[in-house]
């Protein structure tokens, strides 16, 4: 299932139409290991949007990459089926409710055909469908890298805006939040309703500032004892990276991590049962350089790496 | 009722808080000849989003203008009470007709306080409830300048998206059709079912390809033959404009009328009984210059001399 | 064959896999009547390069285009079979005659199936061996709008740069100069050659300073003078335009056309015969605003239109 | 002293006028405890200008900061009483030593009504009347993160340039060469002069290849060694941070501090009795993405913390 | 005098260091026809700074000319002995006084050499000891291309600022208001000062308003009428050219010329006595594309064409 | 042979001409310690072109920088003659063999003449013709810091373009592969042909992953112990730095150095005996900010002043 079209040894990597990591496009899950998926909505955001064009811009700069893994010389391309399926679609975009149904809908479609997911967003209100679908039959482990714990309750009106996902993912049954580390929380709130929630329901939050105590080593070891050999998702809001490296994104918070360490904070979770994952949160026309699209890019190409190894050892 | 705070005499233009032309900001209405207005919403955009931001920077642009008029030498600073009454306040922004209502609640105290409205957007989607406040008591006219004729039905699920406003105030009562002009129409569609709904209630259309046969003061007379006399709305899509004057907006369409062309215009309008008017679209995130805003806030000064001469000329 | 996933009735503009204005992508041309080709090649410049990466976001911003053209009413993807062939591989970049081979290869397969090509590149170079596929079996006529005549020769050690390709098509027996209109030339040279040559060959060179005084109807009617009723290729290298409506290509050359006198320019020339059609020079790397290439796919839509409506005319 | 027109509960971030943190704007000082003023001034500098726009853009960016403290949970609004009082009024922009006397006169009435000033420039030029005011019954400690010393003699033409600001302080009496620490002095010079006066004078100069050596902390307890329990301004000038995370900036030197460093320098500054404060040298034309700007206000709220911390420890 | 090391046919456009249209550098005015002067100085402007940045920009963008004009046919570099004579040091930066001296003396020296000035800004305050030193002998007409009638009086505490070099002109008898023409003047003031000083002293203002009354032909013959045979000096502020075209400005005022009518004012100009010219006001840093840059660049080439007629005339 | 034209005390620096570090503009290298040249070249890039605008960038960017270095306290520039000599002239842009000899050509007559060069690229393949002319009669030891170890083979048709220079110089024995040191490899590649080539040849590679195991100290150790006290080129390709830090390059790669690691890897090889070196791949039109050419004229300073401490020590 690898795509004889764009051969990379043939083609420069700027040619042909954008696909997510130059992998072939196909319509139908079946068969796959992992399917790269776009979720093009920013509806739900509380503050600068422009996450919608997220997907578009991802697949761009993910054309700058290329197959086997630097370090562990894995090349996910040909140790899995891995392909682009295209964007959700949703034909209901006002309808905050309508979309969190036609985006686990989908999921639920890949899931059953038993295909990982890997998102690109989108704002991270998309995250709580997702879930919904990989978590459907067991509460799943979840790794969030994030500036924001997410875990609001109803703000402007609607409990599904994108502050609020892993709230409404708890209240589902869908992850588990003793097995639940969010890592890189940091920003001043207007409320500690978010902080206190996530550490009342028994979640692990490691804030910025306990990083450079921790070390990054330490936090790893945080997030691998939190969420154990289960099943895991793992969650990555850009905004989790500081916004120097990451610009283009509607809620900046400054002094987060740098994007060697976010590369060496997803390659820490290796062996990890990671049954889906996503990258939320691009906001491509806030990023003059096109470096945030590219970072997304580059960390979805860790993320499948993840999933790929878990995927050659969970088979017989 | 001038600004002591800010004479331009002793302040340079860059300094300060950024009120829309450097007027002052009130918050009670009474009084006011003009109120100027910011609508901070782009929850109902089909395309690109980034309109929320139009209200903010567009004040910041606007410090670069100054007060009296090149060609008519008033000075609608002197001539009238004019002020900037901050933002409508929109508790609900994932709920389109929560929006609508409130966005009309405001507009129907500023009008029932006597002042007029002028109002910086937003996507256009916020023009219908301003004019169910502005022509409550009585259909008003309505000079648009816009690419698209904004008269579609449902779409995406919703009536109430930025591409159907006029569809919908014909539909309230609160526009009348047969005073209606939509001027700068342009760009392909993927149905006619706008341009046949603006041409089928009775509204005169001037597509753009028109406009070089008609020249720009053939569209002038046509504009004010349409309109009349009576009480008439003047709506401001920027995207009216080709997107090389104004790239920040979130549906451009190549081909519009230049910048000089959109002054000569709205000059072109003096002497109509201007009730309202409003400059939506101005989306700053996708606008590298920072030209669009500073053309939006031009054109927000031009029809505020409109709205002021017509109050001058009004007055006993 | 239109495409049933992409119905713009159910998806917005910015969501999915970027192809040219949201057609679909094959790889067959077997039955097109209009292929839309990429061509990301840029090493034939001779000043600043980028125009490899146009395809990429010519594609991109064509998402922004719709269907139903605003003048003619005509929907060209339901009139005739249109779809994205994807790009021209070329697997030796850094050898011009080779380069030149291939897309010719490619081209005559296109020509070959009956399919008439619309080509965005790339730089100017490659025109050249489009044509000797176009014309090779009769020399066709060639409407040019374009800062500079292209028609230099051997420059920086090479006949086969982007200042030269209508010499080189000149030469091959593939144009025929005495049907061919140059449209726009302007600015500085250090010879006079490229101007004598497309003279002394018997080409129609309409200088920009010369446009003022024909007026665009003028300029329209020399052209459909000049190409007749045979068969005509159109070249657009997007620096015939101003740098103001299109900074993002190589060598710009102040004082161009308006993007709305480019508009008007392409649609006076329906009716005639046109079999082919390009798109070029667009270098989106110098274009902060992504308005030069929404400026090409934009013209690539009226470039298509008016091939179609050859099509349709030329049909029994 | 809340603002209640501003309750973030009810208002997106991106709405309303900008004032710094959306604090409320005040004209009269009377009972402040902070008072965070606007410098919009840059008619020092001796490289590249643009600082005369900084409190504005500040302003604008400092809407996406909120108020509770992610590490010490104090909100620095509801422990004080802290306003937005304007921009100093600088009437002669052209001559020096009149905008000295103006930004003294200005700081003077703020300090005699018992505020402590939170500024934002400016070039750096303008902490020397801040000092003139804040030093004018006691010498002040000083804090300095910076690139340069800024202790300089005449240069130019004039001794008041913004490479001068602490000579003259020293010169003056306001600040206390013992009690001062410049920390991440760095980048090649034309003379040695500036870093010998420091060092003659007995400040305690840090330079950037000295911060690795003694790590963050103890640079901390070096600056916390140096200051002590006596008053002390902080002055931070944003080319102290590299020019990757505050590219907008006149004078910029590769090798500086990161954002999250920044931020962990100044939080480790918490108990000192600070006096006053301010950020200075953000040039927003030099800044595509808004980040410099947004790091600036975001080290303002740090200061501002850190202010309201000794306010309420200074309280009986 | 031509440089034998750009020879254009050897080497790229991009190459090399960036002198003023590739001239050959020399610091000797002696035996020059045209010296072209770069002042690197924008210490008076009243908005944003920035233009202190242009003449090194300029110079950068004025690589992508050439030599032979595309009406004329005339090559300046070969009909005239010309060449970039290096920028006006200014070792009193932040005295206005001082600055005026320093520039007069360098173009006194100029000018003593038989040589006319063509001079790239900087802000407009420049043109003010530039005229003193070309009309040191005898009063000289002006033809000037502004937005702005910059004959204010003092503002912000001094004479000298750039709003206000053609009254201190006048008052200097260095040019006469009777020969004197300004053209493009739009945008709104606080005062009418500057406009009835022109009115009043004799000059003769073309509003942008009455350009397209009269037409470019029409203004083109006022100026020739108004400064006749005498000889003239010609003044191009870029904010003459609307800030689509020239968005890098510290004025900008919508409603301007385009850059292709700004070709075509100044080529209307050819047979006039031109003694010497300036483009000023361009301001990098306020440019994401280039383009003002570029279009500088573009005007400087035409007036150094205009000028070297002159020359080509007024020799035996 | 220092400058009198631009002594830094009389002028500020975004005066003048642009040469490299404000250094004298001379065409003849006799006498020189130290020449820098340019090399504006990219004609052999694999993915996005750019580097050819590198030299002009790096030269107007590094106006910025002065004299004394902070740490060591040197003047490069009065401890040894150095210079801009310009740049290589290349009249075969499209073929890369006659590139190749050009470019030896002109280094030969550097080397020969007695002088180190200190080259601003251009893309990487540069550095194989100058490494032909620094090492003809020796072997040198190499310390390359690079994203990539640029020791492919023939890709897309030719053995010349950019990720092959090393390979090649290995082949023509110019330097001593277990003399060299590759610094900062990473990213996913499409095969392992390079990896494989690098170790297999004798060098030694420390990929990216390895740096934070053995510390910047470790690094720096490995480095020196590889080349020992033989003569030494340094060749830093800017996507060595991570592309936060420096966007504007072809082929970025995310994870890399930050810049103060940058500065702090090449001051750690101080005392080698560093014979020449360069900095390629700084692409400006891939940088919105200007701080990848900033950092890239940094690290020539740097380098410059290794090279001058060679010199220094190497003499009598």
């Amino acid at each position: 299932m690898t795509s004889d079209q764009h051969d990379p040894m043939d083609s420069p990597r700027y040619a042909e139409i954008a696909t997510f990591m130059r992998a072939p496009l196909v319509r139908d899950v079946t068969g796959l290991d992992v399917a790269m998926v776009g979720v093009p909505f920013d509806g739900a955001v509380t503050n600068r949007p422009g996450a919608r064009l997220g997907p578009r811009e991802i697949r761009n700069q993910s054309s700058n990459l290329r197959k086997i893994h630097p370090v562990t010389r894995v090349n996910p391309f040909s140790a899995a089926r891995v392909a682009d399926v295209g964007d959700v679609r949703l034909p209901e975009i006002y309808d905050l409710p309508a979309v969190v149904r036609d985006i686990e809908a989908f999921f639920a479609k890949v899931c059953g055909a038993g295909a990982k997911p890997l998102t690109a967003g989108g704002d991270h209100s998309i995250t709580h469908p997702i879930l919904r679908a990989v978590g459907s039959e067991r509460a799943v482990g979840l790794i969030q890298i994030d500036a924001h714990t997410d875990t609001w309750d109803e703000f402007l009106g609607s409990p599904l805006h994108h502050g609020a996902p892993f709230r409404r993912a708890v209240e589902a049954g869908v992850i588990d939040p003793k097995r639940t580390v969010q890592i890189g929380i940091r920003g001043p709130q207007n409320f500690t309703d978010g902080w206190d929630y996530s550490e009342d329901s028994g979640m692990t939050v490691v804030f910025m500032h306990e990083v450079d105590q921790h070390g990054l080593d330490g936090v790893i070891e945080i997030a691998r004892t939190v969420v154990g050999d289960g099943p895991t998702y793992v969650s990555f809001d850009i905004d989790g990276i500081d916004p120097t490296f990451a610009p283009g994104t509607g809620t900046p918070e400054v002094g987060g991590f740098s994007s060697r360490e976010a590369l060496a904070l997803v390659r820490g979770l290796r062996g990890l049962d990671v049954v889906g994952a996503d990258v939320v949160e691009v906001a491509p026309p806030l990023d003059p350089s096109g470096n945030t699209a590219l970072l997304g890019a580059t960390i979805m190409y860790e993320l499948l790496c993840l999933m790929v190894d878990s995927t050659i050892q969970g088979e017989p």
